[in-house]
């Protein structure tokens, strides 16, 4: 067995970035040998990670390093949890210093350069667009495998994609005329104290936002699902604010092809389902429709399936934990991939009830 | 000016009832005269509404009545909030009596007995079936005046109707392919303790629950949808149960007809609603995308539109507190119209905030 | 019947500010004329008061006024709800313009100069410190009815001096060793986006504050208890933060006198609070031990006692809401009775549930 | 290296049940064999379960087996977690058959007979009462080497006696006039659904229940704090329900002995509990006031002190997860230290943030 790898955080201080450093202090093969932030740059390490108070004793730092720190580009691998934008810029020196990035920003995300700049501007490091792998796991293990940079997929094109994908393979459902109403809990909007994120705000109500086809999410899983079914996909994309501190629910609604009877459908969509995630550990096809409860705090997705045969609508289900599946664990789960460990080595997908 | 109408509550210990006791104690022409319970009558009023304890004071009785109270046929007024299936027998021979009864249930809210018998089985009170009104005041204040019973809407089809009904009725959108993805708090699943009601199992979770067109308000969404717009609208409704105590989001996705080109369509939606309801007291058209926090403890329902250009889709939203607008405010909205009084007599738009 | 009083409502932005509107703009005595905040001044109303754009509406002015408008000063009562150390000094032009004021910050509580300085530093209307009366009614009543200038109680104060002065006038109790555990709700930490206020860290946790004695509402609570009782009163006052958006719940402990024997002291304290309650409108007496969900978005106060006979120990309980009895119902009960007005005019007792 | 003991875990349907089988699934020293359940004995195992769906899978059995299956006594330990009076009668005839038990009810909690019978009524298997070992491993490491049955401590107690034991053995505060103010979230009310802990009952309100000196958990404080300090401790104990899932928080109110100069008692008061707890790996002496989120999924307690040297009071904090330090975990350290393992194996005292 060889040595650990030396692994770094940038980006620790956030909510992502807490929960990679939870993950990775108890990996076996990943070492954690350094955490920087951007704006909590010299703070102490205890400060914004009380939770970890005996693992950080294992570092050599206490507090939070710049991310330009020289100790970074001596690792192995550097794990990004930056705000879109500004993560690019702070790769491309470490794949020059030969250490390999795992970011979970959205800005290696897109394959199509004109939708990126459509959606998100001038790129930051235009070298790199075209060096990453879409870390989705479940749809891309093999090139995972020689991937020189990962790009891990955002939480709701995560939980969007687990959903609808297989039936969009199965040509089951049509590419056209996708609904995604995704619910996701107040820490997908970050750690910053902001007005929508006061308690007394975002206690006991639940609003949609970038609704009217805004989301920048939205050409992630239109380019996604049409590569991964070949097809032309369209998708109308609303995400709502939940009173609760993680997960995403997406209920989309898919126009059924004519390939099967309706009445064969719903066998049709768990067999398609369980033909893709069958021997994924970290994707479970379950009869029951998924409650964000019982992946909180799990690395595992939950995906389920319904026909409403009266209106003619299949009804595609996904649960993850935002943080995890959708950020934190998929991003370990890629690495694992690339470095040749088991997929799911360092994840768990058993949850704390209650 | 005329003495008040003498007023009971039948189903008063269940969330609706306590806030139709609420409402119609501080009511200038409804004078409370008696509450009645079905499995608590008996016990004190004050240990199941103790937020009334002063409310209470004027009545002349302590202890809930039994539905066969016969104090209860010497009143005036009745609103019934009891569970589907047990209201229709309470409400027949009240009506006999000469009682106008205001139905809170489902039980006389489709016109088509065909539709009723499929999904609620056989009905409790045929006689009465074709003699209520809808009490949707938005779409039906000329038959109300006229009403010999009121069938009040469900919370689910208040918020969808109020969403889709404008855009439909336009013309702007189909009739077919109508999804609406709705959120409740989780006073929606009423009162009585139930696992899925435990503040462990409700709390930072959500999940969709009676999908695959199986929930029960789907035939009153189609039917008052078709005849408000005098089409076929088919729907493909799916309820989701959301960590808060009161409130239902309706977010709705239309396929837009050709009448408007996509950019003037926005426009167009918000004029169609300005249009259906900017003379109503208790639905407001409004900018932002409605947030169930703005309409808690309101008798007001927030719509609003968007239009995702890229998907082709229309998206329509509507926001209400589930047991006022949904249940106890617009029972007695209805009440007002047929008794001639102002229709937000005794009703207020504003909330409390935080 | 005279024309109402114009009044002003200055820091209208914040969540007391906000309540304050709600409440004086359906007072019949009062008339609303004009709202001024501080940062916030130049902003529409309705960004920040959107459950009330209707009230809004009855308002000659659209944006927040600068503190300092000459509009503020051609009203006849000012209700000041600005941050402790702000409010002396916007509040001595408007006494000095000859507007009634009612102050909701600490500038004006305290009668003892010497204590003011040590827990609040210099104050910021020396002329006026003396000039206030104590917004407690309850126990002002009469001094209320010719104050100058109304220093509204704080919220910990509130609930803690109503569930302890009753046992300590009686003499049931000591005035040494009194122990206040006091928890509220998150809108006690004010509307200002703040780490400790995002939702994921206020959720499904509860933590003290301001231990060690160093809360600066106890000499606020100490002075006025000592002059209630004519003891000196000593308390070691410890807040708790608790997820909930509104309320405040006192538990305290206090020691028995041997006036009366154990056995005969939970009636004598009962008795007490009844005989000093019993004719207030907006505080009860009750049986059961009060619950924050039963007063919240009313202007009343529950209080209760019991007596652990075993440990030789009187546990005085009192639920407020923070925002109604704790700050804006209290100030303008206090205003009515300056202003000869029914004490509850345009305050409720009762709440929603749930 | 010796072979895992083979485990059951009787009541695993209930909430510590389940974290009992979360944590056993994973230590490497115990193997879990069976699980059993009273009313919900038949039932499928991931019906009650579904968060540990993985986990479940390595038992040879379905459904939950009868308190009375023959398999229970085959295992070497039986960790039960049933309801208070229904322990003793399981336990007996499992002790008799051989294996070892670890109760996590309160029937072997007292030492005193007479005080188990004022407070419980009979006990249900008297010839074990004085078998049992008190299992707050921080202060009975040494007996519990040797144990017969492991009593596991209350919930509250344990967090009661980790805030004051060390100041009372150190002689910092007195043994009487000691006032324990608990705060804990709903979980602890049980699985079971009630009017209670419905959502819209519990969330957004707090509220004391069994006030007065009456709760069942105050003679196990009293009788372990006196053994512990060797004192005669007087306790009056008021617990509170929190809108929170899980999470206890004490804050204690002693009086200072003169032993130390106030001045000098806040480090007097740390450095007792250092000295107590510093090499305990499941107890953090730390310097902020404990917050309860920053232990939800630890097995790990955190305590605090603080002086108000004004009032003269010494205030003691402990903030647990009550299902794990408060029940499963402190379980399983009972156990890892009566068969020679590691204290803390299996036992984690980091926890998931936000």
């Amino acid at each position: 067995m060889n040595s650990p790898l030396s692994t770094c955080v940038i980006g620790a201080s956030g909510y992502a970035g807490a929960e990679l450093v939870r993950l990775l202090s108890a990996h076996p093969h990943f070492s954690l040998a350094a955490l920087a932030a951007h704006s909590k740059a010299g703070e102490p390490l205890v400060s914004l990670l009380p939770n970890l108070r005996r693992e950080l004793l294992s570092l050599d730092h206490e507090e939070f390093l710049d991310t330009g720190d020289p100790r970074l580009s001596e690792c192995d691998v550097a794990f990004l949890a930056l705000p879109h934008g500004a993560s690019a810029a702070v790769a491309r020196p470490l794949v020059e210093a030969g250490v390999f990035v795992v970011d979970l920003s959205a800005d290696f995300r897109l394959d199509d350069r004109e939708t990126y700049e459509t959606w998100y501007g001038k790129h930051g490091a235009e070298s790199l667009f075209d060096k990453a792998t879409y870390g989705l796991v479940e749809y891309n293990r093999d090139a995972l495998q020689h991937a020189s940079l990962i790009a891990v997929p955002g939480c709701y094109p995560t939980a969007s994609i687990l959903a609808v994908a297989p039936a969009l393979e199965a040509g089951l459902v049509e590419g056209s005329g996708i609904i995604i109403d995704a619910k996701s809990g107040v820490s997908g909007a970050g750690r910053k104290a902001k007005t929508s994120t006061h308690y007394c705000s975002a206690a006991e109500g639940i609003k949609a936002y970038g609704a009217g086809g805004t989301h920048r999410h939205t050409p992630e899983i239109e380019e996604k699902l049409s590569r991964i079914a070949n097809v032309d996909a369209r998708v109308s994309f609303v995400p709502h604010l939940v009173p609760m501190k993680r997960g995403i629910l997406v209920s989309s609604y898919l126009r059924p092809t004519q390939v099967r009877p309706l009445p064969e459908l719903q066998e049709a969509l768990m067999d398609a389902a369980q033909s893709r995630y069958g021997s994924s550990p970290l994707v479970d096809v379950v009869d029951e429709l998924p409650d964000t409860a019982w992946v909180s705090g799990s690395a595992c997705a939950h995906v389920s399936y319904r026909v409403d045969e009266r209106a003619g609508v299949v009804q595609a289900f996904c649960s993850i934990d935002n943080l995890l599946k959708g950020a934190a664990a998929q991003a370990i789960q890629g690495a694992n991939v690339r470095f040749g460990f088991d997929e799911s080595t360092g994840l768990s997908a058993s949850t704390i009830f209650p």
